[in-house]
C-alpha cells in the first residue's frame, strides 16, 4: 500500500502482542507499515495545496491571457500567488518568474550570464550539467560537504559572472555558508566597480532543498538569483521558481507568447503555482516547529544506527544548525547500498541512495566523490530523510527494519562478527 | 458564476415566458447563462483527467527515478501513460518526449537542427519566437489562411533543414494540406540524399490545437516532429509532448538529472502526464462525434450571424473539412473587438479576440496580417471556440447575445441603419 496522509494507527504497535501468524518478535518486532523516508526525493502534496489546486483544473480554468472577466480573474489569482510566494522570499512580485520545476529555473539561472560559471562541485545535476555546456569551473567542498567561502574567493577569475551554489545539499545535508559566500562576490562585485571593470558577478543559490528548513528571504541570503521548488515543500511536481534581484536580465530558454516577462513563454501552470503558494507559505509556517521536531527523530535514528553498527560512518556537517533537519546520510562500508534499499522495501521502509534523479543510474555519487569519501564506503550509502507525514513510530518501525536488514547483510558478507563483536 | 462541467437547465429557455422581472424580451430573450466559447485558449480539464492526476498529488507522489518498489511503480505508470500517448500518434513510446507544454515542445522542435528554419506566416508565437531567433524564413499564407505546398517547395533552400506548419491554426481554424507538406519534404530529402548533399530536412507540426479535431497518426501526417499540448484537450495546463521520428536528434533546452533520454530533465509532471494520457485517448475516442457535433452547432451560428450581419466577414477556409470544426473567426468591420468582448463578458459570454496568448498585447493578429485582412477589418474580429460542454442553448444564447450586442455597436458607430437596411 502506497504511501497515504491519512491517518494510521501508529503509536504502542512496538508493544503489541505477537499472534500465532506473527514472525518471530526478535526478526519482526511490530505489524508491517509502510514507511517513506526519502521526502528530500519527492513530497507528497500537502491536501491544503491540492485543495488550492482543484478549482483551478475544472471551473476557474481560464486562459489568465485572455480577454474577458472569468480569465482576468483567473490571471488575477495568478498575480496573487506570485505576490505570496514572493511575500515568502521578501522579494517583489515583479522578481519573480514562474517555471516548470526546480531544474528549469536552475538552467535560467546560469543562462542568465554569458561568462565564466562558478559552481560548488556538490551541486543538483541541473546545475552541473548546465554549466558543463559553459564555460565554468569547480568550488571544492570540504569533507562535510560545505563549501569555504575562502576557495570561492580563490576560485573567482576576472571571467567569471555566477557562483552558484546551492543553499542546502539534498544528499548529505550539508547547508551553506550563503552569507559569506554572499559577502566574498559582493567584495568582488564593489572591486571591479572600484577599478571600473564592468563585468557583473552575481550569486545564484538553489534553495530547492532548503526551503521549509531555512530561511528563504533573498535580502538576508544576499543572492541575486533563487531558485525554489514546489516539488519539495509538498506542492507539485514541474512547478518552481527562479528570484531574481532588479537589475538582473533573465534569457529565455522558452520563447513564445511573451509570459513572465518574456522569459517564460507558454500559457501558466495556474493551478500548479496555486497550490505552490499555498505549499511554501504552509512550510514557511510550519518551519521552527517541523526542523525541532524532525531534528528530534533523526537524531534518535541516528543515534540508534551509530549505536547499533558503531562502524557506520554518518555524513555532512557535524554541527546541528548546519544540516538539515531531517536529513541522515549513513554509509555501512562492504555494504551495498542498492542490496540495502531492496531489503528494505521488503519490510516497507522507502529510502533513497544519493540523488533519486541520478540514483537509476548506479554511479557513485558526485557529492561523495567531492566530499573525499572513499569509493567502498560510498558503496554503501543511505540517504534517509523524514517529512511532515513522518511520526516516532514510522522512525522506530523503520530503525528495526534497517536494524535486522543490516545486520543481516553484514553477516552474509562475513563483516557482522567481527564489528558487532 | 465561472464556467462548469456541472449540469445546468439549459434547453427551451429561449422559449420560456419572461416574467415581470425579465428584461424586455427583445434585448433580454433569455434568463443570464454563463457561456464560455474560447475552448481554444483553455480547456477545463476532463473531470476523467482530473480523476487520472489525484492519486499522484497524494499517495504515488514518489520520485519515478527513485530506486524502491513504490517509485519503481509510479515510474511504470509514468511510461504507460507514455505507451498511451504514443499509441494516439501511432508511435513508440520512446519517439515520445514529454515535456512542460506545447510551447516548450515547439521550441525544442525547432531546436533539433542548427540550419535555417522555414515557418508559416501563422505559426503560433512560440514557433515564430523560437525561429526568429534563429537562421529562418517565412512561408505565406493565402487568403484563408492555408499554405499552399508550392510554396513551401518554392521557400525551401540548400540551407533549410526544418520546416514548421501548424496541423490547424487556432486562430482562424485553418487545417493545413500537412501531407502534401510532407510530400514536398519529402521529395527534397530524396534529391539531397540522390545528390549526396548531407544537410537533413524535417518536418515539423504543432497540432495543438488540431488534436481532438484532426488525425494526429504521425505516420499519416508524414511529419519527423509533432507537438500536441494537453491544455487544448481538456487536460492541464503546462503539460505536453513532442514526437521526434527515430533518427532526429532533439537537442536539451534544459539539462539536469537526465529525465526524458537526456532531453528535458527535471523530475516529471507525474499527475500532469497521467491526465494527459487520459485527455487524449479521451479526445481521440470523441472525436469523430464531437466534429460532427461542433460542426452543426458552428454552422447554425454562423448562418445566424451573417443572415443578421450580412456585412461581417467570415475568415478562414470555406471548405469544411479545411476548418477547425467548432471554430468561428467573424469580424465585425468598424467594430472594436475589444469592446465587443467587454460587452458580451457582461451578458455571460465569454469570447476571444485572436489568440490568447497574444491578446493581451493588443495588436493586431499576426495570422489576420498574414491573411491579407485588412486592418479594419481584423479590429472587429471575435473568435469563437465551441467546446465539448458547448450545448446548443448555449450557442442559441451566445448567438441572441452577439446579435444584440453587434447591433447595439453598429447603431453607435453609425453602421447599423446603413447595413441593416
Amino acid at each position: 500500500m502506497p504511501f497515504s496522509f491519512k491517518h494510521r494507527p501508529q503509536e504502542a504497535v512496538t508493544t503489541q502482542t505477537p499472534t500465532p501468524f506473527s514472525p518471530a518478535p526478535s526478526t519482526h518486532p511490530a505489524p508491517r507499515r509502510d514507511v517513506y523516508l526519502d521526502f528530500a526525493a519527492a513530497t507528497p502534496m500537502a491536501p491544503e495545496a491540492v485543495a488550492a489546486m482543484l478549482p483551478y483544473l475544472s471551473e476557474r480554468f481560464q486562459n489568465p491571457s485572455a480577454p474577458y472577466a472569468a480569465a482576468r480573474a483567473v490571471g488575477a489569482d495568478l498575480e496573487d500567488a506570485r505576490a505570496r510566494l514572493a511575500h515568502v522570499l521578501g522579494a517583489r512580485p515583479a522578481n519573480v518568474t514562474l517555471t516548470a520545476g526546480a531544474t528549469e529555473a536552475n538552467n535560467l539561472a546560469i543562462a542568465a550570464v554569458s561568462g565564466q560559471v562558478l559552481v560548488a562541485a556538490t551541486e543538483h545535476q541541473s546545475v552541473l550539467e548546465a554549466a558543463a555546456a559553459r564555460d565554468h569551473a569547480t568550488i571544492p567542498v570540504g569533507p562535510d560537504g560545505r563549501v569555504d567561502p575562502a576557495d570561492v574567493a580563490r576560485a573567482i577569475g576576472p571571467a567569471t559572472e555566477l557562483v552558484s551554489v546551492s543553499l542546502a545539499n539534498g544528499e548529505v545535508g550539508a547547508i551553506q555558508p550563503i552569507r559569506k559566500i554572499a559577502a566574498v562576490v559582493a567584495a568582488e562585485r564593489a572591486r571591479r566597480l572600484a577599478g571600473r571593470e564592468g563585468r557583473p558577478i552575481l550569486l545564484h543559490t538553489d534553495a530547492s532543498q532548503a526551503a521549509g528548513y531555512c530561511s528563504v528571504n533573498v535580502s538576508s541570503l544576499g543572492a541575486d538569483l533563487v531558485t525554489v521548488s514546489a516539488a519539495k515543500v509538498y506542492g507539485p511536481k514541474q512547478v518552481g521558481l527562479l528570484y531574481a534581484a532588479d537589475g538582473v536580465r533573465l534569457r529565455p530558454l522558452v520563447r513564445g507568447g511573451g509570459q513572465e516577462g518574456g522569459v517564460r513563454s507558454g500559457t501558466q501552470n495556474v493551478a500548479g503555482v496555486m497550490a505552490f503558494a499555498c505549499a511554501l507559505e504552509l512550510a514557511e509556517r510550519l518551519r521552527p516547529r517541523e526542523c525541532r521536531r524532525l531534528a528530534t527523530l533523526r537524531d534518535a535514528l541516528q543515534a540508534r544506527l551509530v549505536r547499533e553498527f558503531p562502524w557506520c560512518v554518518v555524513a555532512g556537517p557535524r554541527k546541528a544548525a548546519n544540516r538539515l533537519p531531517g536529513l541522515l546520510h549513513v554509509s555501512f562500508p562492504g555494504l551495498e547500498a542498492r542490496r540495502l534499499v531492496i531489503l528494505l522495501e521488503r519490510e516497507g521502509v522507502s529510502v533513497g541512495t544519493g540523488s533519486a534523479c541520478a540514483a537509476s543510474k548506479m554511479r557513485v555519487s558526485h557529492v561523495l566523490s567531492a566530499m573525499g569519501v572513499p569509493e567502498r564506503v560510498a558503496a554503501g550509502s543511505l540517504r534517509i530523510t523524514l517529512g511532515r507525514p513522518t511520526t516516532e513510530g514510522d522512525v522506530d518501525y523503520a530503525a528495526d527494519a534497517i536494524c535486522r536488514v543490516v545486520r543481516a547483510e553484514a553477516a552474509r558478507m562475513g563483516l557482522g562478527e567481527v564489528r558487532d563483536a
